[in-house]
């Protein structure tokens, strides 16, 4: 990526979706495609996929449209999905066991290798072959294995400390689930997923839309 | 909320947060504080807080702050988190389950009432006291009792499906969980939660890191 200009975080979100928009055009043997076409689709502006997928160099050709599979790779190489990331579970509880059962993620190559936690029940345990360890063993584990990001799923009151430690020990990145927001050194990422405000989020635009249509009624 | 003027979407999906800091506040006693204070403790500016928070009236007094508890009840009131939402579960797999063993949600008002499924091994078990039904009864239940929201964690090829009948049947919100963007008239409330997007986002973001600090150094 050396020398390119920075890409925008609202076009860096929209990546993920493309790719899945892509890949399933590929699983259904469709070789090319215009924005026109893909815009229908994905239920944004032709105008806003050019765009878009400008910012990674010329892939569409005029007349054709673009190439599913190229476009597809490139992608894929741009979001970093061409190589295989280490990743483990903070917290063995629903969500994490939850996600070390997904096995979509391992056909994009995101492997859980080891889940930890301080619950003698939970312990010794494997989930799908991954082992839960008990969480003092976590720093040894981080240090001695390439551990790429750290999945936190733990109680809001031990999330902070085990993510300053994570860091600490050379974690690249958090995804977290815990309903608290971290502050961690600025060269590691966080992507938070708070399952809480998102559905609060739900429930208020529910309530605005019914409002709406009470006063018009 | 008639009468007011619309509030835009950026000051909607920051209204939980400011929810959870000021539910933290008040468990912590304290009483009141300062925009600036908050301002800390959020990371975001003081200016940000006063104007969003004087969407909802003029909460904060001059020299004295905010009354914690006060604005807690009032984003409360906003949010329509005064009641209790009925939601059901729709997919009874790994996420579904998790979904319905996590505890915080009712504390908030949040009720998961039944699960459906597909599968004759799931179905007839009850999680936590939720059963699990036959997906072939959710058209009944979801029009004889009053569901606000269905939690969609189905397989990608079933989600559009099952969504298009919740929403034919009243079902005012979907949470959707599933790998699939949903096209559902503008009445029913689509709120996302793509959890591989957000992951593959998240390694995005680490590669960029990685790669400025490679060229830095």
């Amino acid at each position: 990526m050396d020398g390119e200009k920075k890409i925008s975080s609202a076009v860096i979100n929209r990546l993920p979706r493309y790719y899945r928009y892509l890949g399933d055009l590929l699983e259904s043997d469709i070789t090319r495609i215009s924005s026109k076409e893909l815009s229908e689709k994905m239920n944004i502006t032709a105008s806003q996929i050019r765009q878009d997928l400008n910012n990674f160099g010329g892939f569409g050709q005029q007349g054709y449209g673009y190439n599913v599979e190229y476009l597809y790779n490139e992608i894929k190489k741009i979001l970093g999905l061409d190589r295989v990331y280490n990743l483990i579970v903070v917290g063995g509880g629903n969500i994490g066991q939850a996600l070390v059962n997904y096995t979509s993620f391992e056909k994009r190559g995101f492997v859980i290798t080891a889940v930890f936690d301080v619950n003698p029940r939970l312990i010794g345990m494997s989930i799908r072959g991954v082992e839960i360890y008990d969480v003092d063993m976590m720093e040894d584990y981080v240090k001695s294995n390439k551990v790429d990001v750290a999945i936190l799923t733990l109680p809001r009151s031990q999330a902070a400390k085990a993510a300053s430690d994570l860091a600490s020990w050379g974690v690249k990145g958090i995804w977290n689930f815990s309903h608290v927001d971290l502050d961690l050194p600025k060269e590691v990422v966080v992507e938070n997923v708070h399952l809480t405000d998102s559905l609060m989020t739900l429930l208020y635009k529910i309530n605005e839309v019914n409002n709406e249509s009470e006063m018009n009624s």
